[in-house]
């Protein structure tokens, strides 16, 4: 990253703490050139950039200050605990069905969709790669990019997580279509029908609709908007339950964007490994931090090969390539061997495209400015929320991801924000397809990863609206 | 098809039929240009084809001869009527993942593989398709291309439909990974584990692996070489076990190649809808018959919706792209939602680019090209048996698709045969992989779908070898 770049990134970060608030004026470029030991002219381009993301603005002669920002918002919503002493037949796909309908209708405000905008990608650059790739392809490709995959592509794959410090043999990697079936694989390869899984709450849906699918059952532990999942009320439920298995996000969880700390990471895979629980860990938006460094998965904690860690390019790099992968530990021959007979292999066209595209370079560069622009997006989400909602909206400020999980004030329930929202034109993602229970009725989770402009602004004003509207 | 293509491929059926024998000698130029009302340079260009293929070869002053081929060779295997009063508990995978293993191996003779050389594919003409196509793609299409798939493609295929004469609406189509996960999400859609699953016997091992992996129980119905499965044998097990689905392939079947004429594919489908018991059709081969038309699916006869049609481009046109698809009758929802809490979607880039190659036209050529040239493989791979197989082996001689299911001498193990082949460098695919009860073990599927050259020649021969000495 520039210097200019990390010292907007760390401006940013600031105003999305809290640390610098609306109006407050920012160090005169003398002053920052002189604390930070850089040129005038690196504070300049900084300066600019944030300007032209519309986070400070310059009063001529005064100097630039923050035009918006996340101080004084709402505390972060407290988890909700749900009765965890049931054991729950889930049957939520038919909403949930509902709700992605909506986000796939052309003209409507994506803000409940799981994706960020694909104009968010380097979509050309890698359809280059792609065109070029395709053009000198091997055509016994298509063998040897059967199950577990491609074998540059799990090579560049291995080089990453090396590179943020973790050791994946490229030997342990399965490829598979996006990261759904990797997660999907994991969870056959360890359940039987009738069997139990642990899962948090609230919790990706896709989780809810394949234990539905296969006929499981699912044991709901509460996890918290900021740290994320309960290890206390995890233990009391793998002792009681017995499950066969545990699904959850580590990093900047869907939809609460909670992070587990390393300790936090650390504790949960011994009390898991204790009990030779298998943990699926959906990593899939780890890439998207705020702050300095990759947070590490639980994988990195693992000594037993009890985790089998997913993640795919679907969210940072390549939606729609359907490239996904699985470091599966002791299961990875199970796990190669049910992907070959369900789904044989990956498109081979896409897997030799990202391979050549990681090794090409690029996309840590790619990386950073998603993360900045995540960030910036995040800010002005908050800062129109705070002007736009009806008192008693509270509020998450993850540090990674692209969500925010909102809790509406009281009595207003969120599948009516969400009904009369798309009557207006605007999806939401309303709380109760995050719970088998169909809990959380009073929260929605909203999607800032589409390129800010008037027509976002203007939808959040509506939503405001038709909060207040559904108060009275 | 212009004249000489067609002319040269009737003369390869009469050959492949044993009409034309060989040391046979053709009609001369001038005969056949009469009988047929064609000019004579259409015939020279026919027999010109013909000889470049090894066909038929020109003696000085005599005219043209048949060089090898059918005739005389020994008839088709009678079907092996397995006991069908018994449930089988499906357990077969380990031995097929051996036999997949060695057929994947670089400098393994491929007889055994289940694709056909990548080499017969326009892969450089799709290749510029999609660097074309990706170029510009859309950058909503990740979003567009969702489950149930890319408009277009699915338009294309279903105007191939049509032309054929079949009437299959696009919007009943959806896009997967290949036939393969086509097939699994029929069965998933239409059974529970512990339920009854009518399958053909010998079977495709993949259907197999499906049952085994979701925990079903299969039937096993005999399936005739030449006209498939039997239906009185179907009718009586419909009645003893209420199967909750039907799964096979009607044209082509792998291992066997047998075809059911359009009355039995009739008389099916009736028989199933009066049990109401959905048919999953496998018809990944209907497009390399060698006649002059695409056999029927099944589907043309359904009336009731009760029919789930699969088939893929993997076979015919591009193989590593992973695209399939399913028109799943009144299924269609339920399979579209299945789709998308699996694996989501399909490739986009591939699902662009197959969308893009039909519409611009030049599929059908490939795929005369490709049918004439399994067609003269076929004879030539009969051809070699004739000469290197021990007497006792007998054969089939199907109508299309690119495996021969060879019955080898009395007291000839193909396990030993694939284990003493693989060690000289051959692979086959050995018969007790196509049965839940691991029968067939007299029988090999081999593969001649890879182009004929010397080696293939002389793998023929050493594996005839092989066949021989077990003998002993």
């Amino acid at each position: 990253m520039k210097l200019y770049e990390q010292l907007a990134n760390s401006i940013a970060l600031s105003i999305q703490e809290g640390v610098l608030c609306k109006g407050d004026k920012l160090p005169s470029v003398r002053q920052a050139s002189s604390s930070r030991n850089i040129s005038p002219s690196t504070v300049f381009q900084a300066y600019y950039l944030l300007e032209a993301r519309g986070l400070i603005t310059a009063r001529e002669r005064s100097g630039y200050f923050v035009t918006g920002g996340a101080g004084g918002i709402p505390a972060s919503p407290e988890p909700i605990l749900v009765k965890h002493e049931e054991l729950t037949q889930v049957d939520v796909s038919e909403l949930v069905f509902e709700v992605l309908e909506s986000t796939r209708m052309k003209k409507v405000v994506p803000l409940g969709s799981a994706f960020p905008s694909p104009l968010l990608f380097p979509l050309s650059n890698l359809a280059r790669t792609m065109a070029s790739s395709i053009q000198v392809m091997d055509p016994w490709s298509s063998v040897d990019n059967l199950s577990p995959g491609d074998a540059d592509l799990r090579r560049q794959i291995a080089l990453r997580y090396m590179i943020d410090g973790l050791h994946v043999p490229s030997d342990e990697i399965v490829i598979t279509n996006g990261a759904l079936e990797a997660l999907n694989l994991c969870l056959m390869a360890v359940t039987r029908p009738g069997d139990t899984v642990l899962i948090e709450s609230p919790t990706f849906y896709a989780a809810l609709q394949s234990i539905e699918r296969i006929g499981l059952k699912a044991v709901e532990v509460p996890s918290h908007p900021k740290d994320g999942v309960d290890l206390d009320a995890m233990e009391w439920a793998l002792e009681r339950h017995k499950p066969k298995a545990c699904w959850l996000m580590t990093n900047f969880q869907n939809p609460l964007g909670s992070l587990l700390g390393n300790e936090k990471k650390k504790a949960l895979v011994e009390l898991l490994t204790q009990h030779q629980v298998p943990l699926i860990e959906d990593d899939v938006y780890g890439e998207l931090y705020f702050g300095d460094k990759r947070p590490m998965p639980a994988k990195a904690f693992d000594t037993d090969g009890l985790v089998m860690h997913c993640s795919s390019f679907s969210k940072c790099l390549a939606p729609g390539y359907r490239v996904g992968w699985v470091a599966p530990g002791r299961y990875s021959k199970i796990i190669e061997r049910l992907k070959l007979t369900t789904t044989l292999s990956a498109s081979a066209p896409a897997q030799l495209a990202l391979g050549k595209y990681l090794q090409k370079g690029g996309y840590d560069k790619h990386l950073r400015n998603l993360r900045h622009t995540l960030l910036v997006n995040q800010i002005k989400f908050i800062d129109a929320i705070q002007r736009y909602f009806p008192e008693g909206t509270r509020l998450t400020k993850p540090q990674g991801g692209y969500f925010l999980w909102v809790k509406l004030p009281d009595a207003v329930n969120a599948l009516d924000v969400h009904r009369v929202a798309l009557a207006n034109g605007i999806s939401i993602a309303p709380g109760p397809i995050f719970s088998a229970q169909r809990g959380f009725t009073d929260y929605m989770r909203l999607n800032y990863g589409h390129i800010w402009n008037e027509n976002i602004e203007s939808s959040l004003e509506k939503l405001g609206k038709i909060v207040s509207d559904l108060m009275r």
